[in-house]
């Protein structure tokens, strides 16, 4: 079964979930504030609506992909009463808070509001390795599970809106921390005489072994068990030392590491030397 | 063929070392400043040596693996001359300089080094998993490539003796902040009502994203090409905020996103901000 569905914000995301809807068939409206962007989706089939009041009208649903929840927000604001009786999507990236006042927001102008968070690149869109998180009304998430599906494998996660973002924020936080890390260790080892492609088989030698690494983060976490260590905070807290003291010999800012030593410092202040790694995440509680 | 291997230092990593030379039969003598952590090797059938000259005086061949080198030089500091015409082995993590310091001490008393580092977690040892990394004469490592052979896959790197710690210090950084960025999204989560257990599958789904994204970023580093964006900088610039916001919602320290944050906002500063993230590594220079 097709259906129409409007699309608000064609960067790289929302381009890749036109395609995917125009490629299943759906009847797709699509707008964007720089008109040329929708060019390339008119050829393919997309109807281009004149402005974002238009497009919301086009159809029963619409997906907004845009910066974050102040874009969406303003764009929402130049769509008069046409979010009344119909059902908007925000597939924005932003905090819990922020997508539960565009709930708010859209409720107010008699809509009705579901949030998602896409969780993996924009080449895997309209495939089965693409997952989209959703958070909010139940029926809406039923109501529309197939357009959903056409994108990727939709995850209906709770009523409460807030949901999808605390999981994005979550995931988001570990993914350029991570990638952040990466960049960081190839500017070292560049420094070092090691080119990108030289650390690289090594870096994913590293990244093979995280997956059961965090595995028993957890299940340590969740049991509270962090004695039986084979890494003791302490002697983290000399080999961070080493990490700093390397980047600074290359050149290379350490903040980072800087920031990791702090979190390790208070687990080591806090009697958590000798316990595994894994006791030092209450290290990171907002102390400003 | 066996051989008379010393192991000096007997934390987690030195009794996996220590253990997996037994099990191939070769003739092991070990030392550790707590003597009583020496006992289960001794059971096991090696010879524990009362202090550090003994043990070096023992075998050709001695791995010391310690918290780090200056830990390994007042090890060195007792041997007295037992080191003259033996090979040391440096199995202990620090940065490049201290490894060559090292070095310049092992053979200013008639000894010869060799550094390695190594990659995989102690569980590995004495598996074809583990992997270690050597740097220094190629023909110490030729002449104990079987020894090495035991305890998993060795590889010898450069005669430069600095060059598998710089690796070491590459890789740990990667690996100490990629696992402080979990602990991180572990903690926003739990402040959204989201356990570790129900984090952890969506976690493991980023990190598998992780090696073709390190792939794309070595190739654009490598060839200077960070165009073409489909993550540009000036959208991260948005979204690091966005986390950094959330971390704090959730009373969780945000220093790592705000080093990060400082990172891309130099590159947009610098012009940066319409290419892929790729491009921040440059703005990680030390500006101290």
């Amino acid at each position: 079964m097709t259906n129409a569905v409007s699309v608000l914000g064609l960067g790289p995301m929302g381009q890749a979930l036109s395609g995917a809807l125009l490629d299943k068939g759906h009847r797709v409206t699509v707008w964007n504030r720089t008109a040329s962007k929708a060019e390339a989706l008119r050829a393919r089939g997309a109807v281009v609506a004149p402005d974002p009041a238009a497009a919301v009208a086009a159809s029963d649903l619409t997906l907004i992909n845009v910066v974050d929840h102040d874009a969406v927000d303003s764009i929402l604001a130049m769509t008069g009463d046409a979010a009344d009786g119909r059902v908007i999507v925000g597939l924005s990236s932003d905090t819990p808070d922020r997508a539960r006042q565009t709930a708010k927001l859209v409720a107010h102008r008699g809509g009705r509001y579901l949030d998602g968070a896409i969780m993996t690149p924009t080449s895997t869109i309209g495939t089965p390795e693409a997952s989209i998180l959703f958070a909010g009304p139940r029926e809406i998430f039923d109501a529309h599970r197939d357009v959903f599906a056409t994108l990727g494998v939709p995850t209906w996660l709770d009523e409460d809106t807030g949901r999808a973002a605390a999981f994005d924020m979550s995931l988001l936080d570990l993914f350029w921390t991570s990638v952040s890390g990466f960049m960081h260790a190839m500017e070292v080892a560049k420094a070092n005489g090691i080119g990108p492609s030289e650390l690289l088989p090594h870096a994913l030698g590293i990244v093979g072994i995280l997956s059961p690494i965090l595995e028993e983060f957890v299940e340590r976490v969740e049991n509270n068990r962090h004695g039986d260590s084979s890494a003791p905070v302490s002697s983290v807290a000399v080999s961070v030392r080493h990490l700093i003291a390397a980047s600074h010999d290359a050149g290379v800012d350490a903040g980072m590491l800087e920031v990791f030593r702090g979190y390790v410092d208070v687990a080591v202040a806090d009697g958590h030397g000798a316990e595994e790694v894994s006791s030092i995440a209450t290290a990171m509680a907002d102390r400003r």
